[in-house]
């Protein structure tokens, strides 16, 4: 492994470390690697080292190039400045060739204040992250509470979000667990991919929540621990395991409804089906039997192919569908 | 292990079956037992076996005494029938001294349907449970689509609800996740304690997730299974666990504030005390600084401890805050 | 799930507890099921029911039909009284149609003293199991201390045992480690498949190793409770997973080498090749260079096909190899 | 984290790369820390980089200092260079105050080839290691089929070799799994701590065994990943983990029995005690119970206290003879 410390900007304090593995060789089926950024919390007034080097190493042993961002903080800190750093940093990470990266599968890891930078990124940014993995992170308005200027990114959620994995203590004490909750929520409606997991109780700011970077004794649920591994395995999902040379296929899509693609299917929701005629006219009968507002309302983001087979309409009818709408363009 | 088929509704086929067992003996530190109540899924049409034995195993091998109450379903799902049933059971669990039951940690968990149920019993029953675990659970307004005479227990929630562990797939196609979304935001809002696993993706209906009761080959994110072994532990937190003789303290309160204790504390949040006139003056100039609308919103539902470590404030002015509160009953 | 009681031997005391669930219906993939018999210890004194229940709840969970034997104790239980009460089981667990169960797929799970008498099922019996779980078994010469007249059972492993998944703790104080040990030699002598697990510390007799069957307190690592998990994942190599309709093929052969199969391979070892004219024929130069005694005692126990990869024999050469072998028959 | 690449013999190309992390500051509770040496594989004819960061980075993300030695291999692989280069990366680490290491918790990990040197450290090495885990390692003679220098380290095993983790998979067609269980046996003969894990099949050499690592689709249990995770919790057994400032005190000790230390106890095994005449009187009637050859036999390897408490002598007897054993020292 190799270690880098690049100055992004030096007036600032603004550095980027990079722990980067060598492909080939011993390493037969690795050509390329993906990549993770991590964006350590600190109320914007530090960068903590308890959520740098032990993040790193985890991903790294997944077979990940590993980049810790010591961001913008104290007077520095004033929005949009940590947010140039992040842009600054993953336009390097996408274009250095000595890094062996694919291009379109580098995610961003954020804590706590990082989390908010790092769900700016996934937001606001125009050097998106592919995936963003969010640790009791001020997603919303609560960081004006450290950051004044800093915007609340759980209005900026839109279609381009990347997908995320949020998770988070519900007994947080200093990051209230609406946050999370919020941002979620925020995903749900913009149709986004995520993961979420809130563990019953524990601290706030518990890093990877081993031994090696909490203090002993302290109460935290066995549970907590596991969003390391999980959101290994989640990356696994959303950006393909290391195959014969590349990537293999991801397992899920970046989106859940199929409301964005170009044409229409049964994976687009009865809501949004709904509101365009084509689609109730090859819906026929079905759409009708949804044409009241308390139904409607009820099955508005249900996905049709679920409604379907959960109201048993015969094979060749829901397959009769099917293919008109896959001729209709999808109006959005 | 005893097996007892029960008929608690001979004319709408309401049946509990209970599999218990014996305490004492080789089981020499267990006197009684805590107890879960299974509440299948299926629509409100019919009981799931999927949902039924295979998740009473799990919790019997953790030491509880298990039911699976098959309740009113097709025509006879007219609310607030199946609630009654629930109350039926729940109150038969109490009180049936033969079953070695401790009454104040009898648990339900329901699915799908049987989740929206378990919710309603949550929230809304005489005889409440003491935790609920939900999953893939129709909590929200959806309900309608399957029963269109079921109230959305989102509404429900209140202080006296039960903590929650609350699970489903991001990409459920039947049961939309906002479902789950709402109803973790509603636990918020009241101040209830909860767990909550939002996994990537994975089919409705999946129950335990093992091969013996899903079809191979429907793709599912591998942490969808870890419900089983997660919500067993989250029940420890919760009721504690098998000790010398009787149950351990709970590791984790049924409210996540001081909001509703008797009397005020650093436990509450920032939004309740700042209400309080004798709270703020005992906070003195640390309320003062919190006495602005966009500070006061960014901070509100944070714990008055959190803030104040964050803040770094000096430990015997904490103490005097604390010392302070603690004399000031609660008007809630 | 139906509970039966069967007494197998009036005299004796000797019990089979059957559960077994359904098959068909909402377990639409599930046409019959594999199956476990369950031999608690108790040193031949009696049969602990913190080894019965507890065990199997988490086959049950898996899928299994679960059997309890309560066998010969006491004064009955001087040998072969207790080995043909297991025969007795095994053959009406393999005999009764109702049961849906496949009769290639019954395991049998021992501990302590059950584990003895689950390994000599293995080793000796005339209805042999086809998979054999031993927890912390008295499988070698030690059993006299509590069965005098019970037999030696690492003795009798031969080349129709079936594959062991073999488990204990180091620091067991009645049972000692060298019992598992031994066994696990013995079977890598047979050439048998075997799963072996020594947890550094833990108590004598900690069965699933939960707070349901522990009194609190004890140490024991955190590593043994995962045996339970290990050995469900072990079964579905040996036997299968539930498939479309059917089990799914075995990802793990019974024996280790092709050294007892009808015609030669590669998949032998090199010790039983020289043995074989024939073989040392077609292995041409390769044989001569283990021809000599220090050599062939290093490299006898390895597979040729291992040993020809390690030395980098091009391919051209093994497949040569590997076709001349196949026509060899195997002079047992 | 701070790396270093040190030439140790520049003639043999010996190096020791050392990845240290910093202690204090944000890792309050942390002022030294346990180490570890990693042996990649090879063969003894080079040293493979999949069996040196991957694991590396395990453990630096568990707390530890990681160090990997690339060793004397190939014509310089000629013994015992190999094993001074292990004495002389041994020293170092234990001298360099700048490593801020606990010099009586380090750890050597090898695999394969560096399997046997790991074990070479652990049984005949001057500069011991406090632990050892063994990967699929060559203990044994079959060591010679690659270096025929070197020793067959099972037969070292003395009663000053440290504790030792052994995992291996059954059908490692490379290195015979005798090796890890010979290796074992001579642990438990000498009366050492010990875990170990046979999984039930996978390919040699499948170091961490995730993604990163292996070759996509190689058939491999799922069990055999665990070693990672569970070896690093067996450390925190053998070495105790990061507690206030200081490391806790270990849950395990080195040896399993009392039979070497400086006085006699109830932890000393039978047949120990019986050749001890002294222990023979303090035993009294218990000890001719045990005095015919066919009984000793059976439980000589049994320790004292639990042979006393599996036939259920009354504790005032029990406590008669710990008081007296432990006034007669250990004549060994």
């Amino acid at each position: 492994m190799k270690t880098e410390m690049i100055i992004l900007n030096e007036e600032r304090k603004v550095t980027l470390t990079a722990y980067t593995q060598s492909v080939g060789g011993k390493f037969t089926n690795i050509t390329k690697r993906p990549a993770i950024l991590i964006l350590p919390g600190g109320g914007y007034q530090y960068c903590s080292d308890r959520e740098a080097d032990p993040v790193a190493f985890s991903f790294l042993q997944a077979g990940y190039q590993a980049f810790i961002l010591r961001y913008s903080v104290g007077k520095d800190s004033v929005w949009p400045n940590p947010l140039e750093d992040v842009e600054q940093a993953m336009e390097m990470i996408r274009s250095r060739d000595d890094w062996n990266i694919y291009t379109d599968k580098v995610a961003v890891a954020g804590f706590s204040a990082g989390g908010h930078l790092a769900a700016a990124a996934a937001t606001m940014s125009k050097n998106r992250p592919n995936a963003a993995i969010l640790g009791y992170a001020v997603t919303g308005n609560d960081v004006k509470a450290c950051n004044v200027t800093a915007p609340d990114t759980s209005l900026f959620v839109d279609k381009n979000t990347c997908p995320c994995f949020v998770f988070a203590t519900r007994t947080d004490d200093l990051v209230p667990i609406k946050n999370s909750i919020e941002f979620i929520h925020a995903l749900e409606k913009a149709d986004i991919s995520f993961e979420s997991h809130i563990y019953a109780y524990g601290p706030h700011g518990f890093s990877v929540g081993n031994s090696g970077v909490m203090t002993p004794g302290k109460p935290i649920c066995n549970r907590a621990y596991r969003w390391v591994e999980d959101s290994i395995e989640w990356l696994k999902d959303m950006f393909g395991d290391f195959g014969e040379g590349e990537m293999t296929e991801p397992r899920c899509k970046g989106h859940f409804s199929g409301d964005s693609d170009a044409y229409l299917s049964l994976d687009c929701t009865i809501g949004h089906l709904m509101k365009i005629p084509a689609a109730v006219d090859a819906m026929g009968p079905i759409a009708e039997g949804m044409n009241n507002e308390e139904m409607l309302k009820a099955v508005s983001s249900m996905q049709l192919k679920g409604a379907l087979r959960f109201t048993k309409v015969p094979q060749h009818i829901v397959d009769e569908i099917e293919n008109k709408l896959k001729k209709i363009p999808n109006e959005i």
